[in-house]
C-alpha cells in the first residue's frame, strides 16, 4: 500500500469516526443561530437585571408559565410556574437576601430547531454570605419566544 | 350575549391560551414515541445494571463518547467522556463505595425529533452511608442510538 492510499484511508477513518460522534439532529445545520443566541442572552440578562432590582416576578418571566415547568436541585423537583415562584420568594424573601446576582461562563448548545441547552455559573453577593454554583437550563421556543422549561441549579460544595 | 355564545367564547379562549403554552416544537407531533421511550429506558436500565456489577466503563456507555459531554453538579462542570469516567472512578473507587444504585420516578419529555429531557431520582444503598438525589439528563439521538450529552446531578440536602 503506498503512502497516498494510506493517508486517504486515515483521512476517511477520521471522517467516519467524526461522523458517528455527531448527533442526528446536528446533521441539518441546526446549530443555534445568532438570532437565537441573542434572544437567549437577552432573556438571561433580563432575569439578572430583574433579580438585581428585587423583582422576582419579572425574573420569573424567563420561565415557561406552565404547570409543567420543572426546577431541580438539592431539594428535589419543584413543578409548575407558581410553585417555582413561591420557592424563590421563600428562599429569597427580601432584597438583602437576594443580594446581587451575576451569571457567567454562559455556554449554549442547540438541541434541534426549537430547543437549546444553556450551562452557566451563578453568583450571589450579599451581606448574609455569598452563594454560587452552576445551572443547566433547557429552553424551548414558543410563539412568544424562548422560555426556560427546565432548570437544574446546584450550589457549590466549597463555600464562597 | 346568550349563554351558547358565551360558552363558545370561553372554549375559544381556553383553546387560544392552551395554544400559546405549547412549545413550537410540540406542534408537529414530536412527542417521544414509544420506541424512543423504550430505547431510553433500556439505556438507563443498562446503566443501573452495569453500576450494580461495579462496571463503571459499561455504565459510561450511556454517555456520548465525546470531549463535549458535560456533567454538572456541586463541583461545577466536568467536560469530556474521559474526565467524567475519571470523576466516577475517583468518587466510587470500588464495589463497596458504589453500593447498589436504583433509579426511580423517571420522567421523559421530547425536546424535538432528536432530543429528550429525562428527570429522575437516584439512590445508592451502601454500608458507608446511603446517598440520593435527583438528576436531569439531556439525551440526543445518534446514528448508534440515544446517548446522554449532558448530566446534571444533585445530592439531596437532607441525609438518607
Amino acid at each position: 500500500m503506498n503512502s497516498r492510499v494510506l493517508i486517504a484511508l486515515v483521512v476517511l477513518g477520521v471522517s467516519v469516526t467524526g461522523r458517528t460522534q455527531q448527533a442526528v439532529s446536528r446533521g441539518a445545520g441546526s446549530e443555534l443561530s445568532e438570532a437565537d443566541r441573542a434572544a437567549i442572552t437577552s432573556l438571561l440578562t433580563g432575569q439578572q437585571a430583574a433579580w438585581n432590582r428585587a423583582d422576582v416576578k419579572a425574573f420569573m418571566q424567563g420561565y415557561w408559565n406552565s404547570p409543567q415547568l420543572t426546577f431541580a436541585g438539592s431539594n428535589g423537583i419543584t413543578r409548575g410556574w407558581e410553585p417555582v415562584l413561591a420557592r424563590y420568594e421563600k428562599q429569597y424573601p427580601d432584597q438583602a437576601a437576594m443580594g446581587r446576582l451575576d451569571f457567567s461562563e454562559l455556554e449554549m448548545r442547540s438541541l434541534g430547531p426549537h430547543a437549546a441547552l444553556v450551562l452557566g455559573r451563578w453568583h450571589v453577593t450579599r451581606q448574609a454570605g455569598n452563594l454560587g454554583g452552576v445551572y443547566s437550563l433547557v429552553l424551548q421556543r414558543f410563539p412568544q419566544g424562548w422560555r426556560i422549561v427546565h432548570d437544574h441549579t446546584s450550589s457549590d460544595a466549597t463555600p464562597h
